[in-house]
């Protein structure tokens, strides 16, 4: 499953080795095939003229291809399930082809490259020069070009950036420069995020377009001509490095009303024959020419643009174009009748270089398009939550691939095909790549393909674990077979339930040291556990809880846990081992006595005797302590009947019927286990919800392990289940949330920064996604919550944040899904069980970063357990680190991949924005020759974020906002090639040239 | 509007012209253009080689287009009202050829000329170059070919061999012999009439394939592999001159099951993309594998046939050959692994090539496929009587084209264009060719359609009308004005309305002389009719019947109607001369006493005096009497609320509630008139049934004047009112029918000729198409019903016939149209109001012929009036006849229409079948020389019935029938090209170069 093109790039790689410059330059590749010589006109030169005089009507034949929603994707592709949806994008490609070749006016645009890539594998070599003919001339162009098109409220930026490099790196690969989107396209995602603003000018995007904003916002910009701006998409990074022209669409994506001429519409043809019955030419034009009037007047110059295309369409190119090249006939033959309307077929590209050409200036914005309301009462924030297994395998997911990234670079060629067979880590890209899609890891597609999504997780999964597998084997010197359980979080793990003597090898995938628990399920009632320098570790066993065996169902048999803290190596692993004791203590005992306190030497928590829930925290090295109540409830899901609004809460829309939310239990009974290693608090509050508050004796974070489900529906009642966090903070409706994952934005009550809100939804109109983080503070205290996947959640009172933790609905939000949110399984049939971490620090505001960085980055890059059964092979490496030593904490490394033989990309990250951090938002200069530990870096070359261009040729338009001056991106010329600085926020991508010393 | 292909035969004659023969000879014409010259293989040629041992299945990739049902013919043209049906035969014709172009193995037919026309003419010539290269290698094969698939139960043979020709002739014109349609296609209409069968032999096809027949006719033909058979279609022609091998297809029309790829369908696709989930070739392969085999169980050879494609199918193309590719590759493939299944590409003639080559016997039929039931309960016998008026309208349009075609004749080239302008004959003729398709004329299709058929024809008629003043002017040699009464039926005619002064023109398309009545609406009470000798004429007026009154609405306002009988010449006119008495009688009286008896010199009828209802017919005569009593009645139509089954009664199906009609009245209210010309008893049976039972002084037969509507349905029952006439005629439970308007088949009651019926409902399972007459007879009497249009009829009960004149219904029949039959109009909100004739004759059996086929010629072409204002112009040439002589009864003058600038088409037919008459059903002889009084005719070649092909060059397939001696058609030699012999029920068709003398 390795990418062909692989080949092509080492090919390159291999001729440059020859000179003495260590540094890659030129082209990143060529299109493969011997037609590479023929003339190419794309991009902005292929545009067609415009008349300078006249209102430019710029047509875009376009398809939007749901990489799953309705259907999976391969269902999409093949045209299966058109029951479902009619939907096949293999025709969709196979028919835009043969119309573009009929007429060398048309353009077209395509945008999913998950779909393309399998398209052109398919394609004779006869097809694909056709194509690449198209390409050459700019009459097909891709946009936004990464795998899919991403969700923005859900998505991490890790695995966003992964999948854009997936797609855009096989069009630059096939296609070369031509291949190389100009324009982000981001037209059907249900809100917009800065950080994808952001990535997106860091990919050397020149614009994005989008559809959807909140209709307020979109009045406002219509009355002020705001519709077209400037993004400043990050308050850290120097302007212009994330400033992102970016273009609001006239009809969401689709054609204008009366022009959707593709197979699935039913708007009138042009009937320009004159011998039947209903010629309607004038009418045609006349309509169109009303539009367009009417469009000019909210938009600024004289082009506008008009999406001529929607969902799947152009299954049947010929009727779109046929209609099309009528269209442009008839309107452009009204000029000689003095009309000052020229129509062209045209593409997002071309639109943008007339917007750049007008050199005007252009609002500036600084904040991000969210949360998503199409109307007063549909307020799309419901998505934000939905489907939170999911969104948390994807979590794990990603977690799990980039270890398996790492280690199929640190052993060798070996991990891809060794003892125990072939592995690769490209199903498993693929397989998170397509999760990002905006109608995946978002939860808004239907039951089967959410299914889908997770199987194709899984299926890559199993090609990583043999991969990984190869590499430790390399790695560690010795073949012994390596288990996975990938059910820790349930306490399920046949191997560990069973064996006497096992050993687990903890592979760490970040750059610096960590302390990580494990708790592993046994039946015995003591172990031995000792590290690789056979020192004995404390242990401890506790019995399993209640909720645990109630959510693991019949899939485990342990009645025990066994509970130590693991630390392990920057990029490596380290190995421990467990032993059964025949003669050890019994196991620790629970007590149904709520202590009033726990605490460890950095926190202290306690607990209200009345109630059994938690009252208070305290720091105890920054000596701040805060009222700190936390309990569950739950909103009753508008069912759609309702005076104000026929619109129901469901797998997109977050409609509360009442702004109250109802309370689970206002107590909780609760059991207490207190070990050496941790202390616990198991909370019940009902028999679908539970929770574990935990700390362990090394940790600076309150672990709040909560268990969630089978909501009940035998009232008749959808539910969404929150958390609220009632503290003595005083927020002044202030909160904050982190935008996927990297810097955070600042939100406020029933506020918008760039119009006046008229709210009229109190709980959903302030709902916001939190994908990693969200904190409420005042000048002294910060309380900062780590999420472990993406949730929804606001500060509705004063000093209170609510995460939205599961949801259960009994309506579909008619927003096309067509099923309610109701979420069941075989293992669960009443109901799915959700059970997550939120992690909770209070630090000083001025310091609290340097505590949520390093804590966000663990739970998003996890240890990766593997598990040996019996005795250790004495030969056994048991430790190795991939660095010669830890980063710096401001430095994550973001990205480190194999990218063909002799290559590897690598990003570092600066994870600190500008404000946070005294200590850490500082540059910092990392020796890449210093880095490995068994690498040789022998080459390097730094690529733009998503790796399609070297980063010395990526320029793009500039543009001038209306508000401050044009800033000017200094150059800091580096001391050596070697050595890169990172300044807050940076990333850098790297093309490496390596050897394994 | 002419076709432009008139000037291509034209040339071919021009250059024949310089030869001495006089007879035409060579090809019909060679396509235009300069490719002419390429290789053409096409026809049988063309077929893909099969394989000898192997189960050969003929894949057939095909559209079905209705000329007009759900959507108009235009609205289907170019996809418009694509809310009502997915439709677009322009995307459809534009797709397949782009797809043909993709693999030479691919294969395509196409059916309905009257889109493939309309496509042909929006075509480049490089496009046009291209469909051509495909029709001459048999990539793109015409069948059928015919303007449309005409309806077989309801059209007349006139329009449908006029359809045909026009069809195939543009074919012909433009693809040349490779454009010749092998094999007809009638896969849809409901019920397979004798007649078409027999004129698809004399067109030269070699086989017929249709799709429905009834499901226990489907069911023996099975078990004793018949649905392949030789089909015998006339029981007078010589054979093999009307056999027509016929096959029954396997699907009706459709794939196989889960073999749809059209993108109407949900069929999985081929997904043999091992790297994709739902892999399923082997899947596919094994269903398709068992559909074969079980498929080859019923039919006769090592060949059998799959109609890939159904209604609008391959819009988008690319989606069935893509899968069908695969197909083909996949089970292929499976010959190495021992499979004995060949698929190929192929046509309906290759098929039929290949069944020839198996030189087999097969089964004969001789009668008919009606009526055709798909189950026990859904009869489709409803179609028969569905929308009389729209029926009715189609008829005399029929008429008035004849006429019109005559007219552009004799008229010469000022016809087309002259004093009153341009007209043609030529939009009526594609208007009247649409009228024939198989949702058109038979009643089946949206309420908006059926208005759009009878706007074509008004539309066609004025053009005509045009045409026909020229002519006239030229003719007469005056150029007065001319007015068209197109409403005369219902005492409408605004000129004899209000003039006092005004002449009628007769023409009579007949080639002998008629006698026909006359009533004009007139507001004076006495008249001077003077015929074009000056000689008076006797006329009555008589008062407009307060049914007229009530039917015509607003439309009119005259109070009386001026009655009398016109005599016109063959192919000619006559002029009458009518003006205003001041001092003439009072207008005949009424009375409302019903006579006992009214008789003329031919005939006498009773009446009871009790009931006022007829109750005996005599023919003076022959001294014959029968007992002969009639009244109106009505079914209850059924509405699906019915254990035996849901069907209710709708457009297609009759589905009667009780076997027991309920009697409308059992007595009339009265009214009589009785004059010289004509004697006449107005019954009234309800608001919404009258008559009127007329006897003209000159008349054999017995006129019934039916007028039914609206059909109240406020007591929400659907009606399907019928006339019965019971006699004391022995009917030994047999009637007969016409078969399209020619021969008479016999029918017996709860009986099928072929299988052993088990009869599920009573009256529909007994209904059979009557399109110009039915009869009843016992040895002594037979007493023959004319219809004035197509209806339904069937005879329950000994000595009784029964007619369906009108239906309205409450819920549609759920055969697609989704309407329930219920017509309304803007003149008729409350519903349809209809008006009829059935014209009756009581004859002896073996004389009724000589009087009932010339009846039923009248009524099919009747005289065309036209008025003329005021005086007489003393130029004016009052009587012209276009024939030397009026033709023996026996024939009749079918066609006479101009084909180019110097040639005519003329179709000559025996109207007798050879037992129906001692005296008529004789050969004559007919010399064309001495035909026409103003024509020379200066050479004569012989066609084929369709004239797409000289008749010496037609060739058949012959077929060897089980049950008989192969017949061998004798040639007999004829004294002189110019000498024709005319068998019974033979039509001979010739081109005939001729100048006007």
């Amino acid at each position: 499953m390795i990418f062909s093109l692989f080949s092509n790039m080492a090919a390159r790689h291999e001729c440059l080795s020859v000179g003495l410059l260590l540094i890659f330059s030129g082209v990143l590749s060529f299109p493969v095939g011997q037609d590479t010589k023929q003339s190419a006109t794309c991009g902005y030169e292929s545009c067609h003229a415009t008349k300078p005089n006249m209102l430019n009507v710029h047509l875009v034949p376009h398809t939007h291809d749901d990489v799953g929603w309705l259907k999976t994707v391969d269902q999409y592709y093949y045209g299966d399930r058109n029951d479902i949806q009619h939907a096949g994008v293999q025709y969709i490609l196979d028919s835009v082809v043969d119309q573009l070749l009929k007429n060398p006016d048309r353009r077209f645009i395509y945008v999913e490259t998950a779909f393309f890539y399998r398209w052109w594998k398919q394609q004779s070599s006869g097809m694909q020069q056709t194509v690449k003919q198209l390409v050459n001339e700019g009459r097909l162009e891709f946009v936004n070009g990464g795998w899919c098109m991403s969700d923005e409220a859900t998505t991490h930026y890790s695995a966003v950036i992964d999948q854009m490099t997936m797609g855009l790196r096989f069009l630059n690969e096939t296609f070369g420069p031509c291949g190389r989107p100009r324009v982000a396209w981001h037209i059907d995602p249900f809100g917009h995020a800065r950080e994808h603003a952001s990535m997106f000018a860091q990919m050397g995007y020149d614009g994005l377009f989008f559809g959807r904003l909140d209709y307020q916002d979109r009045d406002r910009r219509m009355k002020d001509k705001e519709q077209e701006l400037l993004w400043r998409a990050s308050d850290t990074l120097t302007p212009p490095m994330a400033d992102l022209f970016t273009g609001i669409l006239p009809n969401g994506y689709n054609p204008p009303e009366g022009f959707c001429w593709d197979q699935s519409c039913s708007d009138p043809p042009i009937r320009d024959d004159p011998d039947l019955e209903d010629y309607n030419v004038d009418d045609v034009v006349k309509r169109f020419l009303a539009i367009a009037s009417s469009q000019a007047k909210v938009y600024k110059t004289n082009h506008i643009i008009m999406t001529m295309g929607s969902d799947f369409q152009y299954e049947n190119a010929n009727l779109w174009y046929k209609n099309l090249d009528k269209l442009i006939h008839y309107v452009n033959a009204q000029q000689t009748n003095g009309s000052r309307v020229n129509v062209l077929y045209s593409t997002p590209s071309c639109y943008l270089q007339e917007l750049h050409r007008a050199n005007l200036s252009w609002a500036l914005k600084t904040d991000d398009f969210f949360p998503y309301a199409d109307n007063a009462h549909h307020f799309w924030t419901g998505y934000f939550t939905s489907r939170p297994a999911l969104k948390r395998y994807e979590r794990i997911s990603n977690s799990n691939l980039q270890a398996c990234n790492q280690l199929e670079v640190l052993g060798g060629p070996g991990s891809r095909r060794g003892l125990f067979g072939e592995g690769d880590s490209q199903t498993m890209k693929k397989a998170m790549a397509v999760a990002q899609h905006h109608d995946a890891v978002s939860g808004t597609e239907k039951q089967h393909v959410a299914n889908d999504y997770a199987r194709k997780l899984a299926n890559g999964w199993q090609r990583c674990q043999v991969l990984v597998s190869n590499s430790l084997a390399a790695l560690t010197g010795v073949s012994a077979e390596r288990i996975y359980c990938d059910n820790l979080n349930i306490s399920v793990c046949p191997l560990t339930e069973s064996s006497k003597k096992f050993s687990v090898n903890v592979y760490n995938p970040l750059a610096r040291p960590v302390t990580w628990p494990v708790s592993l399920p046994v039946n015995g009632s003591a172990y031995t556990v000792s590290d690789a320098q056979g020192k004995s570790v404390d242990c401890q066993v506790v019995p399993v809880s209640q909720a645990t065996q109630n959510v693991r169902r019949s899939q485990g048999f342990a009645i025990n846990e066994l509970v130590f803290q693991v630390q392990a190596p920057p990029l490596g692993y380290t190995t421990y081992s467990v032993s059964l004791r025949q003669d050890g203590p019994p196991p620790a005992a629970t007590h149904h006595r709520t202590p009033t306190v726990i605490q460890n030497k950095f926190l202290k928590v306690t607990f209200d005797p009345d109630t059994n829930l938690l009252s208070s925290l305290s720091n105890l090295e920054t000596k701040q302590t805060i009222k700190l109540a936390q309990n569950f409830y739950w909103y009753n899901a508008s069912d759609g009947n309702n005076v104000d609004s026929k619109q129901p809460s469901g797998a997109y829309i977050f409609r509360p019927n009442s702004s109250t939310p109802f309370i689970i239990s206002r107590t909780a009974k609760t059991e207490t286990v207190q070990t050496s290693v941790m202390q616990e608090v198991r909370q019940w509050f009902a028999p679908w919800v539970s929770q574990v508050v935990r700390l362990y004796t090394d940790s600076r974070d309150l672990e709040l392990e909560w268990t969630v489900g089978p909501l009940p529906i035998d009232d008749n009642l959808g539910k969404e289940v929150i958390t609220r966090l009632d503290t003595s903070i005083k927020t002044s409706e202030m909160f904050y949330t982190d935008s996927n994952g990297r810097e955070v934005l600042q939100r406020k009550k029933d506020f918008r920064p760039t119009w006046h809100l008229k709210q009229s939804e109190p709980i959903a109109g302030n709902y916001y996604p939190i994908n990693s983080r969200a904190f409420i503070k005042d000048d002294e205290d910060q309380l900062t919550v780590v999420t472990d996947r993406s949730q929804g959640g606001g500060s509705i009172q004063n000093g209170s944040l609510e995460i939205m933790l599961h949801r259960r609905l009994l309506y579909d939000d008619v927003r096309g899904v067509a099923e309610p949110l109701n979420e069941t399984s075989s293992i669960f049939p009443d109901g799915l069980v959700v059970r997550g971490r939120l992690l909770l620090s209070l630090d000083r505001p001025s310091t609290a970063a340097d505590t949520h960085r390093p804590l966000a980055e663990q739970v998003v890059l996890q240890p990766l357990l593997t598990f040996t059964d019996g005795g250790l092979n004495p030969n056994t490496q048991l430790e190795f680190s991939g660095l010669q030593a830890a980063l710096p904490p401001a430095v994550h490394l973001l990205t480190l991949t194999q990218w063909d033989k002799d290559s590897v990309l690598l990003r570092l990250e600066h994870q600190f924005q500008s404000w946070e951090s005294k200590l850490n938002s500082q540059p910092v200069t990392i020796n890449l020759q210093k880095l490995f530990s068994t690498l040789d870096v022998l080459g390097v070359s730094e690529l733009n974020l998503s790796a399609n261009q070297w980063k010395d040729e990526m320029t793009r338009f500039d543009w001038t906002p209306q508000t401050d001056q044009k800033p000017l991106l200094k150059m800091v010329r580096e001391p050596s090639v070697w050595e890169v600085t990172l300044r807050p926020m940076e990333i850098r991508t790297f093309l490496l040239r390596v050897s394994l010393k």
